[in-house]
């Protein structure tokens, strides 16, 4: 009988169509960033649905790295036993959280990205990708990643590129190069930031932390040392006082965008959408 | 005259409600994700709409950072001459999509977080958060962020910090502790994710580069040393040759997700959507 329920529609699609051009525009991204907070208290009552994990999953395995690198791996923590090992590597209120969120990720980062070259040049391979660039593929993961293969070698590399790139730079454009960890790092968070999102979205509540103690954290969770811990992110449903809690506001505008060069400020254009 | 379109109105709601219990989960985020690709070229004759432009910016201040330090800056860029310069210190083919691309998004991550640390204070004071929360937000930052305002002393002082913490490890969990330019990318990059997610739901193209000379980026747009770059993103309508190419697909899913413990495969739920 959904009869009762067209007028109202009608309204609506109306209204979307008579509004402001930018009415018109799509924002669910946008309104999910709005709605993600970082939650401080959980329902440890209300578990993630299987069908919610798998969006969870799906977004964060779309995500997008430096030459599809994808140097990261999440750790899906749900049972009681795992979360009470995790939270003892917590610091202070975090431990609690990850006892009461039904799922905790962990991301872990991959501090030796050049292993996972043949698996990206293969992926690259598969979609017809030039023949020249799937056999540079694993020298660029090298140059930009810094991770490599050489244990005790790797930071004298390191250092010694860096020298490099300096002398070359003189004459010409030359890469950014990062260590290791800020690449693995940089590499991994938007996996992070499109669970976190679809979780929004999903009504679900995250708290992203990075109050842990990396070495027992791995420790508990038998994560390699060629991995190290961005963040660890708790997921669930908001405790009635962590939904109702006040949330900090963003900088302004001028302060955190600039127009065409870093000190001149930019003027948005109006907003298509009345602010959160 | 909407009345044409109502039965297939009602048939999609019947639909929506008839399927399996996952396909009422929203998933445009998910959407977004997986329409987001890097976009190797760019239409120049297309220019990205203010409407447009205000939802990107939206979506990136709307992104989280440890502690709301939001240590980033975004440089706008769309004008010609700005985009030439920028151009210069850009690596082979990245030279050519930022001339084409209307809009680049010059992401700039503050080394020196401590220097935000009142402003963050104040806006958590304004919410109402607890005064001793507020009073040792500064101290916070610093821990966490190795940003400091000591010139060459803060290398001595990063790892004096890294030696304290090992030899406290001992007895207990100790926050882990990263450089000044792992802790800025990290948590620059969630603002960067929900601008190209954004982009992506607005059927805007985007293309995330570190393939750039960070000096000659810094000296064209006039971005401090206080300030490093973790990526530029080239924001526009895809050519019609980059909007056909074929997209390289991801790891699968045991090889990025583990269950309870690293080596652990985790089994994905069935998707309550058909894959992309």
């Amino acid at each position: 009988m959904p009869a009762p329920r067209l007028p109202a529609l009608v309204l609506m699609l109306a209204a979307v169509g008579d509004g402001a051009a930018g009415l018109a525009l799509p924002h669910a991204v946008l309104d999910a960033a709005r709605a993600r907070y970082a939650c401080k208290s959980f329902d440890p009552s209300r578990p993630v649905e299987p069908a919610q994990l798998r969006l969870l999953a799906d977004a964060a395995r779309a995500a997008p790295s430096s030459f599809n690198v994808q140097p990261w791996r999440c750790v899906l923590v749900s049972s009681v036993e795992g979360r009470a090992a995790l939270a003892r590597g917590m610091l202070g209120a975090n431990g609690q959280r990850v006892l009461e969120a039904p799922l905790v990720a962990v991301f872990a980062a991959d501090l030796r990205a050049c292993g996972r070259a043949a698996r990206v040049a293969a992926l690259a391979a598969a979609v017809g990708a030039p023949a020249a660039f799937v056999s540079r593929l694993p020298f660029y993961v090298s140059l930009f990643s810094s991770g490599y293969r050489l244990g005790l070698l790797k930071w004298p590399l390191f250092v010694a590129k860096r020298l490099a790139m300096a002398l070359l730079g003189v004459l010409r454009a030359v890469p950014k190069l990062s260590t290791p960890e800020t690449w693995a790092f940089k590499n991994a968070m938007p996996a992070v930031t499109h669970l976190m999102l679809q979780a929004a979205e999903l009504g679900l509540a995250t708290l992203p932390m990075e109050g842990f103690d990396e070495g027992r954290v791995r420790a508990a969770l038998a994560i390699p040392r060629r991995y190290a811990i961005p963040c660890v992110v708790a997921v669930g449903h908001a405790s009635e006082r962590a939904a109702a809690a006040p949330r900090a506001g963003r900088f302004e505008f001028d302060e955190l965008f600039a127009a065409e060069t870093f000190g001149a400020p930019w003027v948005p254009p109006p907003a298509p959408l009345p602010a959160a």
